[in-house]
């Protein structure tokens, strides 16, 4: 069993011992039902490496795991609200499962009981872990609302996405990750270095999550291939292909009927669109972005005086992240 | 300057040095405006007077009393989309100027911000500091919840609607008070006494805003009196009403008829439950009971062993509280 399948199993367990079973139960049955939906507890995990890569005793990082898995969870159900998603893992969201109020007010308890788990660790590294989970909780935040901005932008530049997806998603991996590793006893810089190797990893990967929309597997990832196209969302291939097709007059008006289309066969559009990415080589600009964020993660990671053994464990959970691409 | 004016103004200093001009300005501004619509700042003051009643250094307590003035604004803004006020202080309330997802958004921003501020009590009481702020933000979920879920009951018993007002109202009160307490080094009996004394005064509190909505001066209070008849809010009043006309079947009926009323004129419907209240002599049992959680509460002040000089400013500042009736 590898370190990534251990990590989740007492992740699993730890999350099951969580008390829950307060009342009303309309605001406890949510977040037992956010965490029963499962999911691959990534965040946690990255607590646990980041606290056994300085040789950490990572029963000492399995509270802060918690927090940072509740912590994911309330920003899910939030999200849901604000995205007004009707599903997750195939399961009815929160707030259509129970309603709006019920998941304004479950998030918010859940976002309780992530501080509750946090705060139970040791004495000497509270400070330092709240402030990480502090500043990661509220760029979290600015994510979150960056990205409802740019959904009403007609025009986002490729920086200014990437920066987006920085704040909603990498730094919290970036933060888990930091956070183990401060209770695991890394040095103030080895601590940065493991968050920049987060943080670039956490990039790569929702890159990696927009190519596999379009270029993925259909059914493999729990949702239709060319969803972000249906939905004219702003991934990085859209914005990278308007930003080529700048160049070509005529591409660049294919692509914007396709966009602007207030009626369109879904497939029509996800075939079409495909085939302008396909022309335009969006696909490998597209992993080219991937590679070179990972590559600069993988970078910092090496920096970390630690034995080339743990960091081996660490390099291969991240790779096996990365190959899902069909 | 009496003490409550003193720490009022130690408040909104503080408030004013938060750093809150981060971006994206939709996440910031809408925290900003909740804290400039004021307030009488009474959960921080509460939190001063705490660590003052135990000789504590008040400078000690400002970040945590600011930490639970954020705490507050942050409920208030999701309670007032779950309530779908328009209104707040006579302003729009967050999600009318903007819209709910930044509501939603803002306040969980808050949320962490008041956190931010918690954090930064001193290392030697910041675990116990962080368990009575956790606690009573559940406790304050807990409440809230509770009053949704009785405004889609036909019936609540007394008992529970005191439950629901303590934790949605009362703990907050009594946390920040704690709090306060633990800074300024009172020992854990001491430390409970103060939190009674807190929740009981806060049950006051909130029976006396259901006294006046119905008995108080109109305008004084920056809302109509009779605005919890006229939507059939579930008060200690009408649940009292209730109670006590289940022996007189008339008044009864002719109660339960303003309530189902689905047409009526909002000035006639007030006049007539008012007659009702009267009739019912409500607005005496609703001072006793009142009367009784503000005296209970006295006695755990009471029985606090420090100086009558601090225990009487805390007591003027209840009572100057509790004087509002018109």
């Amino acid at each position: 069993m590898n370190k990534l399948v251990a990590y989740q199993h007492i992740v699993e367990e730890g999350l099951s011992h969580i008390p829950l079973s307060g009342k009303p139960t309309e605001l406890y049955e949510p977040i037992r039902y956010m965490l029963a939906l499962g999911g691959k507890r990534m965040r946690p995990a990255l607590t646990l490496f980041g606290c056994d890569l300085f040789d950490g005793d990572i029963t000492k990082a399995l509270h802060a795991a918690l927090g940072l898995e509740l912590f994911h969870n309330f920003t899910l159900v939030h999200d849901d609200i604000m995205d007004k998603a009707p599903l997750r893992r195939n399961k009815p969201t929160v707030h259509h499962k129970w309603d709006h109020n019920i998941a304004i007010l479950s998030g918010d308890a859940m976002f309780v009981k992530a501080y509750q788990q946090i705060c139970k660790v040791d004495i000497s590294v509270l400070t330092p872990v709240l402030q990480i989970f502090n500043d990661t909780a509220l760029f979290v935040c600015e994510g979150q609302q960056l990205d409802m901005n740019y959904e009403k932008v007609q025009k986002i530049r490729i920086a200014e996405y990437l920066h987006m997806i920085e704040l909603k998603t990498a730094v919290l991996l970036a933060g888990s990750l930091k956070i183990g590793a401060v209770i695991g006893g890394a040095k103030p810089e080895d601590a940065a270095s493991i968050y920049e190797f987060g943080k670039n990893i956490g990039i790569a990967f929702q890159l990696q999550d927009d190519i596999l929309d379009v270029y993925g597997e259909a059914g493999k990832f729990g949702k239709q291939t060319g969803g972000d196209i249906i939905s004219n969302k702003k991934t990085f291939l859209l914005l990278k292909a308007m930003e080529v097709a700048e160049r070509m007059p005529y591409k660049r008006e294919e692509l914007l009927q396709w966009i602007n289309a207030p009626h369109f066969d879904p497939r029509d559009k996800v075939e079409a669109v495909t085939e302008i990415y396909n022309f335009l080589n969006i696909r490998s600009l597209a992993r080219e972005e991937m590679e070179k964020h990972y590559q600069k993660g993988l970078k910092f990671l090496e920096e970390i005086p630690v034995s080339q053994d743990k960091k081996a464990a660490l390099k291969h959970m991240a790779d096996s992240l990365m190959v899902r691409e069909a």
